[in-house]
């Protein structure tokens, strides 16, 4: 009887990089270590996706068991990750063909694609496609967007780990303004991610701990912004308290759509304000009340901040991808492992199996319920919500300073296919 | 024999606030407490040195020993600072002769004040003028700025753990960037503090583990800002390594000392308000090299980071406070504890009393031999340097996902003066 040669994995990171998408790495490449018998190597994508159209292919077996546990510490893309989304296959079959192509020439069965809507469409079309090309892969999205927009699952792994960042720096920040208020700065504010979804504004609210505390004012893209209301609200803030704390999602927009960061609004000397939603209401708040304002732009520093990660995130991360790998051993295909929150006070959770033709394309967007009325806070639906998703902390090991994250060795897998294909 | 009362004393926070000032607050109020025999209770000005111009004392002995423990890991100021800068004696004379009077109402015999370069003066000046006025205070100044401009003092606390949030934070947003460069963004700009010395830019530099890592070029409020030479530098490093991580100074200027961006608000020292270096910079290299770009302003998150606080900065902001009440006890005045750094490789640090005369309106700035020749980087000298400051971490205790700072009662003392005092 011919044995059957054991299929290798192929695992890539999609999109924008978080601070625990290496944590799903490491639960991947370490869970199916546990598991030679039935997975070969696992293969990742260099520069994700983009790696398997290329073969740039990471042998992650060259990495020492020591440095891919230290992935669960690591933010970023640790093999790379791409903004590189695959066409429709009607539009582009031959990318598809490609990846088929690729995975077969490396004895690939497993395809592990780590990511958001985007990918969990490429990742059921190479399932389908897969199948229509007699060489079957089982494929699995696991993801992973510090969007919180995928739907099924509780949360999203790195959602968590920007949500404690950005309350931690709220809180943090909003002391420093209230300790100096008296001469100095009145209005503080804010600029998170979120284009679509007002998900890590809403987080900062986690920074209040009783009424009165900061952020007295969060503007969700979800809610059209009124520069009068917010003007207003502005002003009974700082009269209240002696300064208000904003946070606001860049992609706050007024009720016809425009975002604020693209209002072009001017300084007081005429200058156009550049980019920048927290910029703008700063020459707002300044032209319109005259407060002394400061403001900061957290940008990459709120995703990237593995160092004040949530130890929760960095579990479920983890969960995800070894659960993936499960999932493949199981002969499960075209299906994500969602994670399931159990009903009851305190947070407890599991992780359930979600199928991808439900998954793909679905943005899963903030409840109203979840915004006060008034459109500038959280409900207590909100927080409840939010809350245990921060819960612990997971620090990194630190060296000189500053934190020692894990340095791979890259070692790429021989080509196999002679044409190169051009992404 | 009549027993003579003994003193009462009186701290307070001066000018920016920092992730340690109240672990100095800290040590102050333990080592008093320690010695009652000697010191009375120990009132805190309300928002700094106004509380004592305007009687606004907060009774310290009214808080818990477990509150008093608790400002060690509390970032901001607890009781409240002010940027408020007494005039000169010729053109106030009211000012000092109102604190005085503040202090002999209320039986101050101790002035610890804690800041930068202006509240050393103005130490200064209250020691001198109370004894002309025949009621002598013993003023110890206690160090204290993130800009790091002291001198005598190795380095001022809160300097080392701002310096500490940007090594990091420049570390973890290089690897996002650096992890999705083929497609992405390419360069990435950070803003930090510092209006008239790039030590907290140069901070920046241990971030850099080997040649090659983040930042790949650092702007320094000292070195000319020459835009052909920037850009340049800026291609070859994306050329180079596929991506180019800028940490810019808000202070970073042009040879004819024009800030490369200038809000242009002014602050009550007549200051210019600056933020914008970032997205200035960012526009250029889009408009002239078309690189895709990211920008963030760490602002005030920098300065109030006390989640990452550097654990060498917190042992040094409370040895300062100790320090100062030990020399007020041992009949010192116009003193200030400065941190003494002592010969050999390893680093270690102890107190030394400087005297304020010599402290007092004297900026510290950088070394040139800190920076590098093409002045786009520090030199090993200027590691040598700063690599200490940031040793260590001291984490705050966390409750519900988010530090758990100290909130103290602020019980006030009753007032005894019939005038009021308008600042």
């Amino acid at each position: 009887m011919q044995k059957v040669a054991k299929k290798n994995a192929f695992y890539a990171q999609s999109g924008g990089v978080t601070a625990v998408i290496n944590a799903t790495a490491c639960g991947v490449i370490e869970t199916a270590r546990q598991h030679r018998d039935k997975i070969g190597k696992v293969y990742a994508g260099h520069n994700g996706i983009i790696g398997a159209l290329t073969e740039e292919l990471i042998d992650t077996s060259k990495e020492s068991t020591k440095t891919i546990a230290a992935l669960r510490h690591t933010p970023s893309g640790a093999f790379g990750s791409c903004r590189y989304k695959l066409k429709s296959l009607e539009e582009n079959r031959a990318e598809y063909e490609r990846l088929i192509e690729v995975f077969k020439a490396h004895n690939i069965g497993y395809f592990f694609y780590n990511g958001g809507g985007d990918s969990a469409d490429t990742c059921l079309k190479v399932s389908q496609l897969s199948q229509t090309m007699g060489y079957p892969i089982s494929a699995i999205h696991v993801p992973k967007t510090v969007d919180n927009d995928l739907p099924f699952t509780d949360n999203c792994p790195g959602f968590g780990s920007v949500a404690k960042y950005v309350a931690v720096s709220t809180k943090e920040a909003a002391m420093d303004v209230a300790s100096m208020c008296e001469t100095s700065t009145k209005v503080f504010i804010l600029e998170v991610m979120g284009r679509h979804a007002g998900w890590i504004a809403a987080a900062s609210a986690l920074a209040q701990e009783q009424v009165g505390d900061a952020p007295h004012i969060i503007l969700f893209p979800e809610i059209a912004f009124d520069k009068q209301k917010f003007l207003k609200r502005v002003k009974q803030t700082v009269n209240k308290y002696g300064y208000c704390v904003v946070v606001a999602s860049e992609g706050a927009q007024y009720k016809d759509g425009t975002f604020i960061a693209d209002a072009g609004s001017k300084d007081a000397f005429g200058h156009t304000q550049l980019g920048g939603v927290a910029p703008t209401l700063a020459t707002m708040v300044k032209q319109e009340l005259g407060y002394k304002y400061h403001w900061a732009v957290a940008d990459y520093l709120q995703r990237a901040g593995r160092h004040i990660a949530s130890a929760t995130d960095v579990e479920q991360a983890y969960a995800v991808g070894q659960k993936a790998v499960e999932y493949a051993l199981q002969g499960k295909n075209a299906v994500m492992p969602a994670i399931v929150r159990k009903p009851g006070k305190r947070y407890r959770w599991t992780i359930e199996e979600a199928p991808l033709d439900k998954i793909a394309n679905v943005e899963k967007m903030m409840p109203r319920n979840y915004i006060s009325r008034d459109g500038f806070h959280i409900t207590d639906a909100g927080r409840e919500y939010l809350q245990p998703l921060i819960q612990g902390e997971d620090y990194p090991p630190y060296k000189n300073g500053v934190p020692q994250y894990a340095k791979l060795k890259k070692v790429m897998v021989d080509k196999k296919l002679k044409k190169s294909f051009k992404v």
